[in-house]
């Protein structure tokens, strides 16, 4: 098909499309004339899966092209793969504390970080020591309790049980001696099932909020 | 206290903290001279709260802007409090298919939609219509199946499950009556609690990912 098709069937401008073939996010279609090319399933696919990781992942370009190039590279072992996403969903600049940081809270992360440790081992979860979760979650339970609305590492407990029952749940979808994976789908499920998770706890939010502080008159179970 | 007593309390530059002075997300400090200006505690803990937002939970300022506006603003209730945070972590572009989106798609999330309708509502959980977690799980769902990788709507009952669950946790750390509510503390919490959550997905994915996948040899049973 020509660029024109590919951009009605996926609503991307033509204008985009090139974009995205300058910098490498679709491969070069077939040439057919000196400014004329087609293209095939394979970019029809690609094409959406960027949409998708952009427009409902929220992901910037860069990040995209990572993940681009590590699902092409067979070579990458699905344990790596995961990884990569990992980084790309915690920049580096999301898991420090920030490099004005005054002492007392960096002392702050370094503390939280001993509990986040010892709360992870007491999991027995296998997560190597320079893993980007680590620091996140440290740096989110120094931050509460400086505003002064932290709590024990113990509150996370719930959340624990949670992330590894859904990761059970995904992890199923995939054959169970991890052949034949398919990478794309992999990347777009563990990219968009968190946008649903998040969906999901807004609305029950929303709906336990009403219950508990709503107006009684204006209340659904009135 | 100086602002350059703020900067070195938060490690916030103090152009920066001029910054947030101008654009108003934070309140101006008492006159002591011309061009000097003294401030307090309030200072201190709305800094550190911009600080919490913006690094750790990566909202832009447009978005702290508006929830440090319905934090001080007592007559919004609470539950219009979270419909706020609700709006703010779904901005309206990423809750629609965009306005590009040929037919087909259209019609793919409109049937999505469905199904996410009649899911909350087996849920029994209370939503507005118009809430942007709605049309939002429903993008995620007719993106996946866009991408040949989607499911059930039933997939998500373990999701809506864990959501529910952790709200429930959450709301508890507020005064059963919702009187006196540290309205700062709220937003701070349900913003940091989602990348928490975030982290600990991302580390129970690696931990089972590199069980189920991982190389043998340097698997941490062996």
């Amino acid at each position: 098909m020509r660029i024109s098709d590919l951009s009605r069937q996926t609503g991307v401008p033509v204008a985009t499309i090139k974009f995205y073939l300058r910098e490498g996010l679709l491969p070069p279609g077939t040439r057919t004339g000196r400014n004329q090319a087609t293209y095939g399933e394979t970019h029809l696919r690609r094409l959406m899966l960027i949409r998708a990781l952009t427009n409902v992942g929220q992901l910037d370009l860069t990040s995209v092209h990572t993940l681009l190039t590590t699902i092409d590279d067979e070579k990458i072992p699905l344990t790596e793969l995961y990884e990569i996403i990992d980084r790309v969903l915690f920049p580096q600049s999301s898991t420090s504390a920030g490099s004005g940081t005054p002492e007392r809270t960096r002392a702050d992360v370094e503390r939280a970080r001993v509990d986040v440790d010892r709360f992870v081992a007491g999991l027995d979860w296998h997560v190597e020591s320079d893993a980007p979760g680590r620091a996140r979650l440290a740096l989110v339970l120094a931050t509460l309790r400086s505003l002064g609305c932290g709590s024990g590492i113990d509150f996370f407990t719930p959340y624990a049980e949670a992330a590894e029952r859904l990761a059970i749940q995904e992890l199923n979808l995939l054959p169970p001696d991890g052949e034949g994976v398919d990478r794309a789908a992999t990347v777009a499920r563990s990219i968009l099932l968190e946008v649903a998770l998040t969906a999901m706890r807004r609305m029950a939010q929303e709906h336990l909020v009403a219950l508990r502080f709503g107006d009684p008159a204006n209340s659904p179970s009135a």
